[in-house]
Order: structure tokens, then C-alpha cells, then sequence
């Protein structure tokens, strides 16, 4: 009935610094992509559009002009998947304010438009190519500059009574503990995104006489990445600092299957690559701190899907739903 | 199409002292009421449910026979939504294993039964009848011997994997806290339940030397009723302690927010009796600790449900959604 005859739909991962295209099929592939600067165009958001769109229309005739597109999905910082506005990002010059971005992307390419935050867009992608594929319950945490995290229970995204549900990087794990950047106390984020870890090196490197190869590094200038870099060649210190942060998110994961019971968790970013470094403190901390009927149940997964293209095909992912299941263009619903 | 010629359903209140059964009509009318002690019945659930089915003819009669009940709701401890089963009810003598008690009223009665846990059943009856009327998000937090709750995202109840989602009362609000009766340390429910409250009494009087008529009392023989009634009498210390117990209500709730973004929060038992004395500090402490995107969002609410109705309410609000929505009966999916 609708979108049967387009077989691709537009994804739009909408970074910081980059802003990358694809066009996927159902299949996952990305067939054609392209990207743009996310900063720049004078700080204006139809500026930004329109340079994006100018990009576009040139991997749309690629694989035959915008009748073969269902749709476009967006996964953006601060993005409100019921408005399909961002909102107050702080990091996007042009978008201090309230954007209407998916219409005004609707507008330009004239096909439905929706958009969510980045950590949704990352769960709809686990659950339509992923490792979420056919559950009904899980939760997606995100471990990268920030956590975030996207919620689904009985197979639909936890969007709330205002497009913003789902902050689970912001639940206080350590009362009055490190400062977070959302000016609160002892938030998740705080502690296991990728600047939490840094923050943890230095901490324990500071208390601590064991010899490591990290302090080859100036203590103010230790990444995430070198820590895994060490772990991964044996470095006890750094060892301690993944079973550090594993142990703040597993238990942290434990209160959070008291709301949904999930059949899974799903972690996805830079720090997974630490593999069972982080995997193994994660999954005991669970076990040691889960209400007991929950014990045993719900399984810790790294996400399948390749790093590199995964936030393009999460957006996409977006885009499938509403070829699918909507067949009608969110964007006419938003302000 | 199905039982709109029946205008009633049964509601069961499974509690550990009384069962308590209701004929309900779609304005939450309670037409027909009659209860049976839930111990005994020589500890056999088969027994139980015989025994039950016994009583509830009389009154099933009274109101025109079988053929005007579309269905039952049974509300029970440790129900499980998915299977129909009781599992592992420590309280209930003849329920320490798995009982089907859905099926085993079904087949006594010839007419669908679904059954889930109190918290839930009272979140539905909240959406039924209540505050919660017309709400698609929120999250129901019931303050009694323990601390239960049932959460709804997009207009559903949320179960999770298992049918045993929504245990908010078991997530840790202080580390390595007072001990629970799951056998953790921390859990809001050792804190905020009418245990906790005593508990939280007992505490505070021994800790301090002002003046109240809570000393009245042997300090191991204090109640939280008894707090209500001091604190109603404007003791001081009495009102301390609410503070202190709606300081971590509140603090606990603005951690829940980041979860599903519920349009309100809306809290059932004995402890809201105290009214502005326990709701303030809620509000108060939710404010100061909600991240800043829902702050002023959710609303916080007492239930609207007659107290002594509203556990029979809400078990045949769950009756209600059989007739309404599925028309067949969930029994037969039980194991």
C-alpha cells in the first residue's frame, strides 16, 4: 500500500562534527552515503538543510531519484521523536533552540521525515538488523562520550509523555558523587562513558604505587582508548579500571531490570571493545546486585552491528517504521 | 461482538489475610461483594479455589447468573500476567510453588481470567477509574507493607519479558542500607514501605532527645499509623520522619523519570493518608534531584480509588480489559 515500489529509505546520523548519509535497503546495506559538516553554515539550521540536501540529491540520482526512497529517519542529539524537533542541544550551534528538523527535511525532499535521539536510533537499528531482532523487551545502553540509552517494551520504544524518555546515563549511581555534565551529582555517565573512564584512570593511577603503562601518558591526557589499549596488553592497572566501571553498570543495570525486566541488555561504543575486560565485571556485578526473581534472566550482549555504519542504520531503521508500519509521514504531525 | 451483554465482571483482592471478590460494573459500581480467608483450605490452592467458588456463587446468583460476568480480574501477590500463575508466594501457604490459579477459577467458572500481580492491577484501575484516567505514560507506586509498583508506557501495563517487570520497590536508594526483606541491602521498600516508616521512627527517637508523643509508645510497638497520627497532631519529630521517608520517595522517582518520562507519578496506600505532610517532601526532593528536560513535567498525585475498594477495582479493571480488548479468554494461554 505504501513504499512497496522504494526500496530504500534515507538515514541520517547526525553527529557533533559529521552529519553522514545513507541510503539502505531492507537488507541493511548501505548502498550509497555521503556526509557533511555538521558545524558551519552560518549557524542556521535551514542553512544547514539546505547544504545537507545539495549533498544528498547527488547519492539520491545515484541509485535512481527520490521516487525510490520511502523515507528518511534522523538520529540526533536531543532529537524528540513526537515533534520531530531538536531541542536545546548544546553541542549544535544552530540548534540552541527548538528545530523542526524533520519537516523542514520533509519539505526539501518531500518525503516523511522522522527523528529521535541517538540511543533510540541505535535500539530500532539492534532491533530491526541487530542483535535485538524479535525481542520485545530490552534495554540499548550507549557508551560513548556520553551514556545513553534507548528502552523497548513490548516491541516499541519508550518515547514518554514528552518525545524524551530513556536517560538512563542520568540515574544517580553514587549519591553526591563525581560531578556530571548535566550539572547533577554521581550520574551513570559520570562514571561509564568514555570520559568517565578517563576520569577513573586518573583516579586510580593518582592512588595507587603499581607500575602501569599508562603512566607513559601525561595523567591530564589519558583517553578511554588508552586504557583499553593497556588491558589489552596485560596492564593490571588498567584491568582495574574496566573492572572499576564494569561493576558501577552492572549493578546499576540491576536496578534497571526492575522496571522492565528485560530479555536483554545491548551495549554498544567504544568501550564494548574492551570485550569480557568490561563484559565479565558487568555480568557479576548483575548477578550480585538483581532482585532474585530477575536473576538468570536477561542476557548481556554486545551489539552486532559494525561500529562504523551503525548510527546511519539505526536512523534508518527509523525510516523502515514509518514505511511500515505507518506509511504516513510523521513530519505532518509535528509543529 | 464479545460480552457486551454481559455487564459485569469479577474482581478478586488476593490478599494474605482476606479474599476479597467483587461484582463490578463498567461505572465502578461494586453491584455484589463477598470475601473468604485466604489461609487455610488445608493448604491446598485446588481446595482454595473450590472453597472460593462456593461463596462467590451466592453472589454471582444474586446478580443474574454466570451469564452477565464477562470475566475476571484477580489481583495477587507475585501474580504473573503471563502464565496466570501465583509463583512462589511466600505468604501464601497453599502458592510456595507455582499455582495456575487463572485456569484452576476458568475452568470452575466457564468464563476468561487473567490475573496479575496488586501493584499492577491497582496501576489499571488507576487507568480505569482514576487519576490515571486518559494517561498513556505513568508510574503507580503502591505504599503499604511493601512497596509495590506498575508502570505504563504507551497506554500499556509494562510486564517485560517475564509478566514480573515493575519491582521499583527493590531498587537501591542507599548503598549497602538497611537490609530487605528480598535479603538486599538499600531497597526503597526498606525505607518507604509502613515497615520502613517504623523503622525510619524508631530511629529518629532514639537518635534524638526533643519532645513527641511517639515516646508514648513502646519504640518497638510504633506503627506507621501512629507516625500519621502525631504527625497529624503537628509532633515534630512525627513530621521528621515523613520528611525523611518522602526525601527518598522523591529522590528515588526523579531517578524513575529517566526512564519512561511519565506524565505523573501517582501513589496508593495507608502513607498518603499524611496528605502535604509526605507529598511535599516528594515534590520537593523530585525537584531538586529530576534532570533539568523533565523537570516540571510529571505531576504528582494520590490516588483517586476508595481505599477500601480499590484493590477489588483494580483486579476487575483487568476483567474489564479481557472483555474490552482481547475477547477471548487469557486463561487458556496459561500453562
Amino acid at each position: 500500500m505504501n513504499g512497496n515500489n522504494k526500496p530504500y529509505v534515507i538515514g541520517l546520523d547526525l553527529g557533533g562534527t559529521n552529519s553522514v548519509f545513507g541510503i539502505v535497503d531492507n537488507n541493511a546495506n548501505v548502498i550509497a552515503e555521503t556526509s557533511v559538516k555538521t558545524r558551519g553554515h552560518n549557524d542556521n539550521a535551514q542553512q544547514y538543510v539546505d547544504d545537507c540536501v545539495v549533498e544528498l540529491r547527488k547519492i539520491i540520482d545515484q541509485v535512481g531519484g527520490i521516487e525510490k526512497i520511502g523515507a528518511m529517519g534522523i538520529g540526533a542529539p536531543n532529537g524528540n521523536y513526537y515533534t520531530g524537533c531538536i531541542e536545546f542541544a548544546p553541542n549544535l550551534s544552530w540548534a540552541h533552540d527548538v528545530v523542526p528538523l524533520a519537516k523542514m527535511f520533509s519539505d526539501a525532499l518531500g518525503i516523511p521525515v522522522a527523528m529521535t535521539n541517538d540511543a533510540n536510533a541505535a535500539a530500532i537499528g539492534e532491533m530491526t538488523y541487530g542483535a535485538a531482532k524479535g525481542m520485545k523487551n530490552f534495554i540499548m545502553i550507549t557508551l560513548g562520550t556520553g551514556v545513553g540509552s534507548g528502552i523497548v517494551v513490548n516491541g516499541q520504544m519508550v518515547y514518554g509523555c514528552d518525545g524524551m524518555a530513556g536517560e538512563l546515563g542520568h540515574v544517580i549511581v553514587e549519591k553526591n558523587g563525581r560531578t556530571c555534565g548535566c550539572g547533577r551529582k554521581g550520574c551513570l555517565e559520570a562514571y561509564c562513558s568514555a570520559t568517565g573512564v578517563a576520569r577513573t584512570a586518573r583516579e586510580i593511577i593518582s592512588n595507587t604505587n603499581k607500575p602501569t603503562l599508562l603512566r607513559d601518558i601525561p595523567l591530564n591526557q589519558i583517553e578511554s582508548k588508552d586504557v583499553s589499549i593497556a588491558a589489552g596488553k596485560g596492564d593490571e592497572v588498567a584491568k582495574e579500571i574496566f573492572e572499576y566501571t564494569g561493576r558501577i553498570l552492572g549493578g546499576a543495570c540491576a536496578d534497571f531490570a526492575a522496571f522492565n525486566s528485560p530479555e536483554a541488555f545491548i551495549f554498544f561504543g567504544g568501550l564494548t571493545k574492551a570485550g569480557d575486560l568490561i563484559m565479565e565485571p558487568i555480568r557479576r556485578a548483575y548477578d550480585e546486585n538483581v532482585l532474585k526473581i530477575y536473576k538468570g534472566k536477561a542476557k548481556m550482549l554486545i551489539s552486532q552491528l559494525d561500529d562504523a555504519k551503525a548510527a546511519v542504520l539505526g536512523a534508518s531503521a527509523l525510516g523502515w517504521e514509518i514505511v511500515m508500519e505507518r506509511g504516513t509521514a510523521i513530519s505532518t504531525n509535528a509543529i
